[in-house]
């Protein structure tokens, strides 16, 4: 009988075609399933508590498997599997759950954080790693903005449809941050989940308005009834910024 | 007439076999060299404040480079040679300077930072920026040991012969600071100058003190006059972890 195996995973998704497992075989659910092989010498499917897109970070994404009974204690499938993956994946910790564990189904909320390198010239170290916007934004302003998304809000204009009826574009955002350290400005926000690509266009949206005084009024507009519907240019801030920092059960 | 040019650079080391020009060419010297024969049709040879070893990184390396006289501003210059420069190096900001003025011979002091990633597992962020040192640290144990540096010593056991004598292996330390933030411990040190390798070996030599208890008298006895000249094995800590912050003049 197997035995249900959660685990929190970090990556840095630059050398990844993000997490979902596809035919070119170079996504974080491909690796994690490669090292899975290794380790219990036969397949066992990984479920991710959702996707990211390719370039996107994780410093706290969480997955289960359901793996073959063995006498391997979590801290040992914890060494086992970073000693099979590439150093730019780490299990960060493992435990065994009961099968009413679900990655996907059980997630209550997530966390996410954007990175904003903000200065003339991107830090040699933060290629990849944060969004260079050279203009000065002001954190206060984009905080003050922020706070338009807390709440229960229609996100229509905030997605990205793909393909697939959602069932509801409703989501609950319940904190927006912005704090910034240095050149860098860091944006964070919590809620019950997310739709696909919801926080880049966040952010997109945020920085178009600090940057265009025309648009301060689009995102309460884009949240509107009115608004949500409207063909428009949505620009969508880059993968690299953006980071799975929790997941909530 | 040549204008002298000083400039700062920051570079993730990585890529590159250090700074120094070499026949290989892939130092970050040389390709500062190219980036000035792309904007300046000619070959101007960049002086550094000091070299830095293959893999150690800057966050404002020091160098000058005597510029065929153009009417280009410091800013223009900041922005072509960026224009030019692998997104590993970036030049943070030039300025005209008196030829009284050279990279090399007008430094007064330099601080260099040491950063470890003290955890079971490295991040899939810190490889190559930061030594993993698995095995648990006390951040204020290793500031205790680390003041012993502090003042003016004779290094010569904690220096690198590179084959040529050194004037003289005394130098100052004026100061040694410990920090830590979550998994990340951070040793800063400000000193008159630094031999080959010293920062490392100093580095080195408090890990394994703080790992071995019989080694708690070492730095001391390696500062001394009995145990400079010892034959010993003296553990280097790894480049990757190694910053040059700032050069002062």
């Amino acid at each position: 009988m197997p035995t249900r195996l959660k685990f929190v995973v970090a990556y840095d998704g630059r050398p990844f075609a993000g997490w979902q497992s596809q035919a070119g075989g170079n996504t974080i659910q491909d690796v994690l399933e490669q090292a899975f092989v290794e380790i219990a010498g036969e397949f066992v499917r990984v479920h991710g508590s959702g996707r990211t897109d390719a370039g996107v970070h994780a410093l706290a994404q969480c997955a289960h498997a359901d793996v073959p009974a063995r006498d391997l204690t979590p801290e040992t499938w914890t060494a086992a599997l970073n000693a099979s993956l590439p150093a730019a994946i780490r299990v960060v910790r493992c435990a065994y759950v009961s099968t009413n564990f679900h990655a996907r189904f059980s997630t209550t909320g997530k966390l996410y954080r954007y990175r904003i390198w903000n200065d003339r010239y991107l830090s040699p170290f933060e290629e990849g790693r944060a969004w260079h916007v050279p203009f000065p934004l002001v954190p206060v302003n984009l905080e003050r903005d922020a706070r338009q998304f807390i709440g229960t809000h229609d996100f229509a204009a905030f997605a990205v449809n793909r393909g697939r009826s959602e069932q509801s574009t409703i989501r609950i955002i319940h904190s927006a941050r912005v704090r910034s350290a240095g050149k860098c400005i860091t944006l964070e926000f919590a809620g019950d989940g997310f739709l696909y690509k919801m926080v880049r266009l966040m952010v997109g949206a945020l920085v178009r308005a600090a940057r265009h005084e025309k648009a301060a009024g689009e995102i309460r507009h884009r949240l509107d009834e009115a608004g949500r519907s409207e063909a428009r240019a949505r620009p969508a801030a880059p993968a690299c910024g953006l980071y799975l920092v929790r997941v909530f059960y």
